[in-house]
């Protein structure tokens, strides 16, 4: 017959890590570190197999089961020199379920297992502590009662409550020894009026009771439920685990403690940590006695700090990591109570990466996959609070918006983006706060240390240009209330005022009042090492989405391989060209407008022989213009009646100008080839200025790759009318320039009907970049500046996992980059393939991009090392490296 | 040897209509026309094997081709009893290129050819109409040097003008015989000084070259590229089509005329039409001389006439369908130039097909393939305008817009939604005119005689609203301008006035100043016929998109099999409920929010009620609220204020709700079952409504097949979540009424998502319908109310074929819908499958409908007629019955 129960930490431990089907996550997780040789508290898990066979029938344990308890207990209890029911050295246990999935709705844990009126006096005794046993008692008979039998909690709240209030206590601490002795008999009664029965004071009994609600609980409505939604199938059933109780709290030569291995904050090779003598864990946590640094232990209890430092050299050799460790010394001797991988800074991760390699620990490979995360190398690239906690506890957060570009930023707060300039230029450090922003507060938002919004997703305008200069943004603060005329910001009825100081986490989505302390971001000399690690080990190409010679050169120096996305348009912001930009829109004829776009051509020239040099040798990928007309006019009336001075048209003509261009859904509307295809003279001017670029940087000596993007394509027909254009004009600027250089045309695929026709369309396009922040918006019909009314409420109850604006939609929309991406490379064998949507930058997207065969991800320079760093973590799970080993 | 010429109408035929690869269309149809015994003016087609070898050999004709020329020309001039070249009894012949496909770019017409200066002279003594003679001489070197030898055509209209300077002409109709023999001279040296060589008097240089110019043509640039764009390949090229010239113009015994072998207004069995005695063609065309009607050619020619009652019989049997033919008659002997399909009215073509089948011409099914077009039957259900060219003669069109919802009105122009109902209210017709319709505008374009809008294409609100009533639309005519503050319309200099009399011509497009005469819809008791035998044809079921009982009624009247879309929106526009509704958006709370719903919870109840009883024993399919909130509040400020007073809240409070629901692109906002998710309240009132009308209809005694359609849904998990709150209301409604009602729960598939996810979304959708308006704009993002400002260049350019909010778009939009489907079924096999776009009207979308296996589609109410036909000639087309037979 198969073993039921599966021992461990006793003469043999039964199970292993890899047994999770039958003895569920935690079962094997206690298996392993007890194999391991680790001390954790002996105990024994009943197998999942245990669970079908009572669901099976009827509710009833196999009579089988109970010799093996029997026996395994009894290792237990002479492992721990204790019996359990004994009442001079009596055995405490916990109970608790486990299955393979963690899931709620199941039953949760019991502690102090085994407890009675007997067991509480010696216990009393032993730990010379009464108020310590009978308090553990009372809560042992509500837990039990709550978790196993279902009665009413209040009941017994009520019943606390009562006792308070006769003896005038204020808090639980309040209450004496004896008093909590009378609540256990009260709680009894209670029991008793609540479940028609005696509270059982068998330990056996309290035993059977407590593994047969573990089992039912799998098959209650709520857990039935979560199977179903989460579509997990194929499960036994939960496990049960059955382990000694600890104690912390039985005089000098007991203490409990928290630890790292290594120090979290920095990475050194230090046991890092704090512990308390004669006290349990909560004594810690709570914060009424203060806990000392573990740096002492070594005079305090110098065999058990041998111990613990000898153990976390065990926990990283077995666990290839820095472990997080939780431990309880009972009568001077170590026990383990839990160990886990250790949080740690973005800092302390590349140093521990580096270190563990050095120190033959972990292979290069496997310190990529599992030592470093994406957001590590994020946070190594921007400044940093000092004390996150520090300014939490001092309740100093005033709202949560989406954390939209990462970062801390401190300054003064301002409302309009000229003041932002104007404050800047006389020294101010200042934060500028918008409703939302708009291409014309660009100059403002680049002046400030960091931008708010109001209004507007993980894609706004805000959160896209704060993320390409890596300048924390925190946006879509719903619950701020902005006021541009009364100059303030409202949290309820906290209100600050323009100058007032503020801070931002921008990793966080933190908005937080006054000046939060900086520090400085801790970039260390590992970084360089492990990156370089990073990009022996990726296949998937990274190139930036820069549009000045400035955000490509820092991209460039963040390792990227070229440019994916140049936006032409936002060349055409800058104060002396906009006028021309103006003019262009405003012509009545091809003539005039050709003339005012001959004023642009020089600018857009000088912009591309920028790129083209600090580029020099890489792909750049140009877009042509995108956005709707629209958008490069003023809106407000004041701007209007400026602008038709300035150039010297009717200010009426101009409005009706502005009116006529005006969209329903702009999103959908005239832009891109559309724009190209019905005014062609602003594609032959963008063609132009791009290769005459082109030629003037190869006269210099300096090889260029242009790659020339025709953006919103959904018809085979549109790109053919755009490259014809490119390639007539190509030819008049290489006979002009009597040189030829080489370059392509190629599309972006962003309109879902363009990636069901790409094979045909791939027969014109030389390559394919996918915009999957539009191509999101359109596959699943979403509005990016438009979803914060309901995207809240669909993540909280699950209709949405994940913002399909951050994290690619992979089913939905990673279904047509799939199709586009084969079809086209049927079409176009050996075609290159990359996507510069803002997925680019996000690491779970990278992931599916690199699965698919991509050619390369492009993303913000700050996004840059991120993304080598989740592409080289893609290609190892491909290659089959383990990803987190052993999670504990 | 195969043969290179092929004769028609001399002593064999030798070709036939199925020969369109080897004699182009052209000739294979002078070679059917002929065997079936028609007295074509007898000729020989060059087959295009021809072609394939001159252009094979350097542009040469081959050896072997001339004797046969040679024999098939005498064969001509022995049938016309005429000689080529000969000066007494000339053969005059005609020079065309035909290919198997017509194709812009070919070389066109060589009229007259065989002519020179003896011929001339015979020719003129001949027709004893030497005028006749040199002007024919003329026009054939003028033609004949521009269309063989690209000769400069102004050259020659310099030449004609300088004459006719000269002799004080201001027409050519001035000109007399030795002016233009005079002008053959001049002609003659133009020619010389053009070429650089004499005009070719042999008739035979002049028949080779004009053959090799066909051939070279077929080669020219225009034409090469015509054939890349449309994708035309595997042809050999062109044929050569040469033909006896025949002449009306010969004495009394000659004429010409043109005749429909039935009346093209009625239908009525008589021949109708007009010719006149000794003359040519072109003379009946030019109107300078009044055509007689036909019915005096009995007495005037009574052997020709009864040779046309006879040939127009014979036509009628080969063609299976009414002609339209072009005749001559060269000294008594008839010759028929042309005969092809007659176009004809509503009215007719239904006549036509009900006798045919009558007389036994034609099978039933033959009948509804070729003889009845959807327009025809759209046509008679729509008032029309009594003389259509009498309008445009008169210069009455103002300006051309979308012809959105077909039918004629005449009315007062007015420019405001209440100014309609209050003059409609003293009995005056009107017209109304407005920039773009919105909701508040409904009550008054219910008023109204047609509606004109300015903005917007044919899927805006107006053109669907109105389509929805029957109600001509004429919509975006971007050429005019209303003013509304000066109500007045302009077009360039013309104004017109609010009051001023001005009709609508919904089914072509035109604006008509004044007041154009009605005639009455031709409703035939044919038609009852003929839809019968559509309906013993077509598999796919006709639905109707209707709002209310009385839209059901007249759909259910025109033969919809159910209701496939009820949009609950529409129903919270009237006075007594917008109320409500505003009410429900502006709570804060959800208690305030339900009590505002409990008010309109009776009203959509009875609205249901009354549409249930008239859809009895049919399937009603009830889309949830669509479209976002913002859509039902007031947006100018007068409006908001009057709300604000009657609803009793701060009008502070009121626009900063208004502007909070504002969206950047509403069409990808929140609104379908975002709103239903995010206030599920709304969710429960409809489900309510619903069920309870069903309980409540079902009690009668009456059957109700009740659809409750979730819409926008993408993801499986919107569709789960309302159609739990759906069952989880219908279990309470039928708890409290004591009954149970069958009912589906489905949804729309209209974000491109959920076409790619349809196998899963099937799981819970009992039904799909796929809102094809919404799919187009989000598969090819085109916002439809925006496409105006590029579609009509997008059309021009043929970067696309059509408006695909008209004609759904098969190859990108298509390919989601067959996805759908056919993944739909493979989880939920046999699952109904509809569409409820503006598609589901249109005769191409619903052939493809039936193609990809849909079960039914779904239209306005006025469109099902045309829908059903649309339905069952696709069906026809499936099952091999022919379309068109021998088009001429």
């Amino acid at each position: 017959m198969t073993r039921l129960v599966y021992r461990f930490g006793v003469s043999a431990t039964d199970g292993r890590a890899q047994m999770k089907d039958l003895l569920g996550g935690k079962g094997a997780n206690l298996a392993e570190m007890a194999a391991a040789g680790l001390p954790v508290p002996p105990g024994f898990t009943i197998s999942t197999a245990v669970c079908k066979d009572v669901s099976e029938h009827h509710g009833e344990l196999p009579k089988q089961l109970w010799p093996e308890i029997d026996a395994a207990l009894a290792e237990v209890e002479a492992k721990m020199e204790l019996k359990f029911g004994d009442s001079t050295r009596p055995l405490l246990v916990s109970v608790r379920s486990g299955a393979a999935v963690s899931m709620p709705g199941m039953m949760d844990t019991v502690l102090n297992l085994g407890m009675n009126d007997a067991v509480a006096e010696g216990l009393a005794k032993r730990t010379n502590n009464p108020r310590f046993a009978w308090d553990a008692y009372r809560r042992f008979i509500q837990m039990f009662a709550d978790v196993v039998m279902d009665a009413k909690r209040s009941a017994f709240e009520d019943a606390m409550d009562a006792l308070k209030h006769e003896r005038g206590a204020k808090t639980d601490q309040e209450l004496t020894a004896d008093d909590l002795h009378e609540l256990v008999n009260r709680f009894k009664k209670v029991y008793r009026d609540q479940l028609g029965q005696d509270f059982p004071s068998e330990p056996r009994v309290q035993l059977e009771r407590a593994i047969l609600a573990v089992f039912r609980s799998w098959m209650s409505e709520r857990a039935v439920k979560y199977r179903e939604v989460q579509q997990i199938r194929g499960l036994l059933g939960t496990a049960v685990n059955v382990q000694a109780m600890v104690f912390g709290n039985m005089g000098q030569t007991s203490g409990t403690g928290v630890c790292f291995t290594r120090n979290p904050a920095t990475g050194a090779k230090e046991l890092y940590g704090e512990y308390l003598i004669d006290a349990q864990g909560e004594d810690v946590v709570a914060g009424t006695r203060t806990p000392l640094p573990i740096s002492t232990l070594r005079d305090k209890m110098p065999e058990i700090h041998g111990q613990l430092v000898e153990m976390a050299q065990r926990l990283e050799r077995h666990f290839k990591n820095v472990q997080d460790i939780e431990f309880t010394v009972q009568e001077s001797k170590l026990f383990l109570l839990q160990t886990r991988h250790g949080k740690r800074t973005g800092a302390a991760a590349v140093k521990v990466a580096v270190d563990l390699v050095a120190e033959g620990l972990v292979t290069k490979e496997e310190a990529i996959a599992n030592l470093v995360e994406p957001t590590h190398v994020d946070q190594l690239l921007h400044p940093h609070f000092a004390d996150e906690n520090g300014y939490r506890k001092a309740g100093k957060v005033l709202a949560k918006g989406l954390n939209a570009s990462p970062g801390a930023a401190v300054g003064r707060i301002v409302f309009d983006a000229d003041v932002a300039e104007e404050w800047k230029s006389r020294g101010e450090k200042v934060i500028l706060a918008r409703i939302e922003t708009s291409p014309e507060d660009v100059a403002g938002m680049h002046a400030a240390e960091g931008v708010l919004t109001t209004r507007g997703g993980m894609t706004s305008h805000a959160a896209v240009v704060a993320r390409g200069w890596g300048k924390p943004c925190v946006a879509g603060v719903g619950e701020l209330q902005i006021d541009y005329r009364a100059k303030t910001l409202k949290s309820g009825d906290r209100v600050v005022k323009e100058g007032d100081w503020i801070s931002l986490n921008g990793t966080t989505g933190e908005v937080i009042e006054g000046k939060a302390a900086l520090a400085d971001a801790l970039v260390s000399g590992e970084l360089a090492t492990f990156m370089a690690w990073v990009d022996e080990v990726r296949t998937l190409k990274v190139r930036t989405n820069a549009d000045t010679p400035k955000d490509a050169k820092v991209a460039r120096d963040f390792g990227a391989e070229g440019i994916g996305l140049v936006r032409t348009e936002h060349m055409f912001f800058e104060e002396s060209r906009i006028q021309a930009m103006r003019e262009m829109i405003l012509a009545d004829t091809v003539d005039a407008r050709k003339k005012a776009l001959a004023k642009l051509l020089p600018h857009q020239r000088e912009d591309f022989v920028g790129i083209f040099r600090v580029m020099e040798g890489l792909p750049v990928t140009i877009r042509l213009l995108d956005p709707p007309l629209h958008e490069f006019l003023p809106h407000e009336r004041v701007q209007q009646d400026e602008l038709a001075r300035v150039m010297g048209v009717n200010v009426e003509r101009l409005r009706s100008r502005v009116a006529s261009l005006g969209e329903a859904n702009p999103m959908l509307g005239h832009r891109g080839c559309r724009l190209g295809i019905t005014h062609p003279e602003i594609t032959e001017m963008q063609a132009r200025a791009i290769l005459e670029a082109a030629c003037s940087v190869t006269k210099e000596g300096k090889k260029v790759l242009p790659e020339i993007m025709v953006p919103l394509v959904g018809h085979k027909t549109e790109l053919a009318n755009q490259k014809a254009i490119v390639l007539r004009v190509a030819e008049d600027v290489f006979r002009e320039q009597g040189m030829r250089v080489e370059f392509k045309v190629g599309t972006m695929i962003e309109v879902p009907r363009a990636a069901l026709r790409a094979a045909e369309i791939a027969e014109d396009a030389e390559f394919f970049s996918f915009g999957t922040n539009d191509l999101t918006q359109m596959t699943l019909g979403f509005s990016r500046d438009d979803i914060a009314s309901f995207l809240p409420k669909y993540l909280a109850q699950g209709v949405l996992q994940d913002d399909p604006f951050q994290t690619l939609d992979v089913e939905g929309v990673g279904q047509l980059v799939k199709l586009a991406t084969e079809n086209g490379r049927k079409q176009r064998p050996g075609m290159k393939i990359g996507i510069c949507g803002e997925h680019g930058g996000d690491p779970r997207s990278i992931a599916f991009c690199a699965d698919v065969g991509l050619d390369y991800v492009s993303c913000s320079p700050f996004r840059v090392p991120v993304a080598r760093l989740a592409a080289a973590q893609s290609a190892l799970k491909k290659k089959g490296v383990k990803g987190k080993v052993g999670e504990a």
